[in-house]
């Protein structure tokens, strides 16, 4: 678990460095075997993405990986992962997802277990504050982010 | 169905555009009230792509749209979507999924049926003789692209 929290803190760099872009502070790191391979953090408003969320920019950033590096690997992440993004872990077979919080949004853990994924929760302040001060200031940027339409409630766990 | 046959045709030729790059030839199209939005295809030779699969780098070449578009739109793709691509569908509420073949590979119809999406199987040749050819060519690459170990047998529906 130590290990863990020192991990999670290169995805709460990403998230704090995402912000201070003006985009969602939402962070990811892939570590295998000790050795942390890259991270990445949200481009929707950087990049204009529709699919770089936090994990998905970290495994893009990383590039083509043999199919038994993902079998090693865990990956964190600050906020709970999204359809997308449990799509990419499930995919390549990551067998361990280590989550920063997930009261903000979470649509995905169950579906992830029960494809045999182990998915840790962490429940930080750190990683709730920024979500918390994020979703008050850019609600719309925010439901955009989750496919959520203006007007609607915004999906919370 | 002529107007799906149709509009997977520009799928197709994103397939084709892909193979002759030397890249796996999978393509994708997003269309919305009768009108192509954007179209792509799998980038893990040219851009070194872990994420940009056919559906996903069709969606990232369109760029941010309101969710409100994405409710409203069917996404075209020559081969049954893997686990990330239906992860873009779920997350974004895409209602409806056409698909060019499923014999090579199918890991998500029953789970994006579970979620209300309308999945939509042309089962073409010319889908599926594009993906037996590649496959027959290039079979370490295909089993990169879907995650598989190589040795492992290559997972076919």
């Amino acid at each position: 678990m130590s290990d863990d929290r020192g991990w999670m803190q290169l995805a709460i760099d990403e998230a704090r460095a995402g912000r201070r872009e003006g985009g969602i502070p939402i962070g990811a790191a892939l570590v295998v075997d000790g050795t942390v391979l890259g991270v990445g953090r949200n481009q929707r408003v950087q990049r204009n993405s529709a699919i770089r969320h936090g994990e998905t920019d970290c495994l893009e950033n990383i590039g083509r990986l043999p199919a038994a590096v993902y079998r090693r690997a865990t990956l964190y992440t600050t906020l709970s992962p999204c359809q997308l993004c449990a799509g990419a872990v499930l995919l390549y077979g990551i067998p361990r997802v280590v989550v920063g919080e997930n009261r903000t949004f979470e649509a995905s853990e169950s579906h992830l277990r029960a494809h045999g994924v182990e998915v840790v929760v962490l429940d930080l302040a750190e990683c709730r504050d920024l979500m918390d001060e994020f979703v008050a200031s850019e609600p719309a940027l925010w439901n955009e982010d989750i496919g959520v339409e203006d007007g609607a409630a915004s999906q919370r766990g």
